[in-house]
């Protein structure tokens, strides 16, 4: 595998803290400690990168390839970026403490701007056999798929190449609007992207 | 204006901290030092929101109206968002820093799987007159507006009632196809939503 340079480290902690963030959430609201403890998982990994990017950038700068000033702002671009992974496993924290969570605790997670859903695809589903790239599912409902469940195999953070199978279970987030959208789309009331 | 509940409180938190981490990463971006200070203002109203939800919470606990489990569910939850609002009062620093920030580094966060745009509407342009509501642009395009500039008036997370006009500046983000869509509407290419 090549070696990643520290920008891409950077926005690779960047997209998988927000990820894990949105994993948090929807793990509390769809009781999911699976999902909680990929959180988990994914910090882990979040502080390896952090270290390697500390690293990295302290040896670029020492042999003179990266100013002081560019060094400064990948670190605090990555220190926020840690911190915010932080957060998202205070977040997971919630639901792997086993204590049952109140309802309108739940509601008002959801009752967000942004919502959670998790719908199971059908076999008569438009979405079937087709990757998310085809699909653009993103642009077309609105709802960025976080994580999906197919047989016994989860995947977090699916990208365009990722296929939709009949019976996979898709957590998504997005406006309310497009939540109906993509529900109409998995359950195959609709055939309209 | 009635008095908000812890849940609310929570709520409020939620959005407005992945708001700020929006805005912050627009404003690098965009080198708009005018959002990365708005993002300042965000967390000293997220830390006094943050306050009173601590407050009300033993309050409660404290009349029997609240249990030991819930209120330590809302504080984690709030202290979360707390947490994410600081980070992005660190990106929103990187800005404010008053050093040209390197192309490499500007890049490699466009480059996420979520795009942050920028565009002015033009007067031929069919979102003109349209709220953010009629317009569902969030559920049809996948893009999300996360703050606006309409003449010298700056709105930071537009709601459904949100009125769009010929010359404001949208700043959204979302996924790389739906980016495309909002700009040809917003420069009148395209009427079709």
């Amino acid at each position: 595998m090549k070696k990643k340079n520290a920008e891409e480290m950077v926005l690779e902690i960047k997209d998988k803290s927000e990820l894990m963030v949105d994993l948090a959430y929807s793990s509390i609201l769809y009781d999911n400690k699976t999902i909680a403890k990929e959180v988990y998982e994914l910090e882990n990994f979040i502080d390896a990168l952090y270290h390697n990017l500390q690293k990295d950038t302290l040896e670029e700068v020492k042999k003179g390839k990266l100013s002081v000033d560019d060094a400064l702002t990948l670190m605090k671009l990555a220190q926020a970026g840690e911190q915010i992974a932080d957060a998202a496993q205070e977040i997971a924290d919630v639901e792997l403490r086993d204590v049952e969570l109140h309802p309108i605790i739940k509601m008002s997670i959801r009752e967000s701007d942004v919502v959670f859903t998790k719908v199971q695809v059908e076999s008569k589903s438009i979405l079937c056999g087709k990757t998310l790239g085809q699909l653009k599912l993103a642009s077309e409902t609105g709802m960025l798929v976080i994580a999906m469940r197919h047989k016994d195999r989860w995947l977090y953070g699916p990208n365009k190449k990722t296929r939709i199978n009949s019976g996979d279970i898709l957590f998504a987030k997005g406006p309310e609007d497009g939540e109906k959208h993509l529900i109409n789309l998995a359950t195959g009331k609709t055939n309209e992207i």
